[in-house]
């Protein structure tokens, strides 16, 4: 398993790939070719930041049977996809700021797929050797939105609404993982990515087959049952297998729509 | 008025003012700062390609009352948002690749909003602040998927499914221009942009208030009644007011999803 992050030094912004305490600093983002500089910093001394930049934040709804469930949803058939806005990425550590704290807004804890190279139209036996590593995500939902506006893109698009990292994993066999969101301690999402409807190889097959992925794209791949709502000083902390967990606090919006 | 595009010479990409026959060449995207590299070439030696390359592509719908109506909609009380795919963009000239010809799949002409700085939580007033200039874009439309996925992200994001150009326009004035697609040379969409429900100093408040809009982004603003199925072999030319057409043709998908 190699482990790949986005690291800030004294405000500058680069990529890494994490060796025990030791992060080997990259030449540029991972996904576009994993190049050392040859420099060497300790991993306690840097700020840890997203661990990706996608030109493209995709979506997949409704991929755990008992998630449909609890959602009153009927399954369509093929995945459903749809697009979250970069900048609601979150990193590690980063505080979730409620949009409208009068709205009912859910946590979802989700694996998420980082794009190696371009893929267009591939197919479910080659999917995989286009996705470049693995995360673990988090799509934050304001369902009063997501009921009033029917289309998932804002409800799950404020700033902040995607919690991500805290780190990418490559070599790593993500088809039957524990996945895990604990709110304040307390185990509220619970599952196995073997319990997933789509698997990886489908979804990136189908979704190349609508468009045409770009190495650093990010796929995240639907949530379990358990998702519930969220409250001003709650803890999350997501668990993907035994990687290491990615924690946020939840705040109170300053500077979205009230 | 100052007209902004992208242009490709020998293969290269580049970003260029266009004064009469000429283009003065830029050193970066406009978007980020106009700074003159202090190179002029002949328009007619350019191709013309995406004068934009926004980190999202926000779409705003049912912003005319006519086409509410058209599609049995229920006007929202608020502008409704969604996201495309920044990889279903297509510059002038291009062709349109039909994904599913068995599916009604149709066009819309929109006016497109260019942001020039990152607007956050941003009001009415100061709104325009933000805009870089405007260009004219269609958002070609899947209405079998629309129907069943109910989602209007996928449907709308196969690659060529948002032609935009051939330029973007800055210092000029959008409230009250003619709109129009032709199809085949006869006009199916003919409308005002003061016809527009929600203008486009609400829509970039209302956006900016939702999340962050950084330079370079791209927001389609709605389309007025008269949309209509697309057929290979098609060509469409929109316009706005006495701006130059953006003129594509219809062809069927090689690549994508069949």
């Amino acid at each position: 398993m190699q482990t790949f992050g986005g690291f800030r030094s004294n405000g500058e912004l680069f990529y890494g790939e994490v060796r025990g305490d030791s992060v080997h600093v990259l030449t540029k983002p991972y996904w576009l070719g994993v190049e050392f500089y040859g420099r060497v910093l300790p991993l306690g001394d840097l700020q840890i930041d997203l661990p990706v930049a996608p030109s493209k934040l995709i979506a997949v709804g409704l991929n755990y049977a008992d998630h449909i469930k609890e959602m009153k949803r009927t399954p369509l058939g093929t995945p459903l996809i749809w697009f979250k806005a970069p900048t609601s990425l979150l990193p590690h550590g980063g505080t979730i700021e409620i949009a409208f704290p009068e709205h009912k807004t859910d946590f979802e804890v989700e694996l998420g797929i980082v794009l190696g190279t371009t893929a267009k139209n591939v197919s479910v036996d080659r999917a995989l050797e286009h996705v470049f590593g693995y995360t673990l995500g988090e799509d934050i939902s304001d369902r009063d939105l997501q009921t009033s506006e029917k289309q998932f893109g804002r409800c799950k698009s404020f700033d902040t609404y995607t919690p991500v990292g805290p780190f990418v994993y490559r070599e790593v066999d993500v088809r039957d993982l524990e996945i895990t969101l604990r709110q304040n301690g307390e185990v509220k999402q619970q599952a196995r990515t073997s319990q997933m409807i789509y698997s990886v190889a489908e979804i990136v097959a189908f979704a190349s087959q609508s468009l045409t992925l770009l190495p650093g794209d990010l796929i995240l791949t639907g949530t379990p049952s358990g998702v519930g709502p969220i409250q001003p000083g709650d803890e999350l902390e997501a668990r993907l297998g035994d990687w290491p967990p990615l924690r946020n606090s939840v705040g109170l919006g300053g500077g979205s729509r009230k």
